[in-house]
């Protein structure tokens, strides 16, 4: 017959919960790890656009129809930000961030980003591009 | 008795079917409506940031800790990157996005905000704020 025994049943709680924090714990420290090492191969650059104003519509239409098709097709190419200037809406700065420098390599080979460059060859008036990293980022999680 | 009619039963699948992707296109559409009416109500900057080389580690410090609060604490503060230039450190770029002007003037009045305006004067030589409204962003869902 089996007999319970509270002090025993007790203890055998406390391990359990015991080996669950602690495997928790390492988890998410590989999780953060994990997180860390990606963001640090990460190649973060800001680009710098000066448009020509008669054709900045075109400009922008062909800007948003490459970086939707990129990060669509592309698992190395995370994230785009392109804003304007709201006193003068043909300066642009595009933020641009690749998973690494070998996913920038390959996205300038795509079909997409050389029809966009194509398109855009004559509307660009000048284009600087900063390389950078990322000190940190915060955002809202649905967001 | 009831009778099994193949032709009514098909009719009332096709018109269940129908009136469900109705229902979905609408709701897509007013999903849309929200999305787009929420982006054109952002208030979005870039911030340009020159530090005092000295010190650009504590700098650093302060500004992750104000990005992390007020995104964690603030309903209207969405989006935060912070970019140093590779090639000098001591040129940052925050591009700053909130929900609207009123999530803006809030966020200046806030503790967080007013302790890391204090912490960093005598760190920040120059500071430009660039007003900016979004051509578009792209980014992967789970990034």
């Amino acid at each position: 017959m089996k007999t319970f025994n509270p002090i025993k049943n007790e203890l055998l709680s406390r391990t359990k919960l015991q080996t669950a924090i602690v495997i928790l714990v390492i988890l998410t420290s590989i999780f953060n790890i994990n997180i860390m090492a990606q963001e640090k191969s990460q190649m973060i650059r800001l680009a710098k656009i000066k448009v020509d104003p008669m054709q900045l519509d075109k400009y922008n239409i062909a800007l948003k129809e490459q970086m939707t098709i990129a990060v669509q097709l592309e698992p190395g190419v995370l994230t785009y930000y392109a804003v304007a200037d709201k006193s003068d809406p043909t300066n642009i700065t595009i933020l641009e961030i690749y998973a690494d420098t070998a996913a920038y390599k390959f996205h300038i080979e795509t079909s997409h980003f050389k029809k966009y460059k194509e398109t855009v060859e004559n509307m660009v008036k000048s284009l600087e591009l900063i390389d950078v990293k990322l000190i940190g980022s915060a955002k809202k999680e649905y967001y």
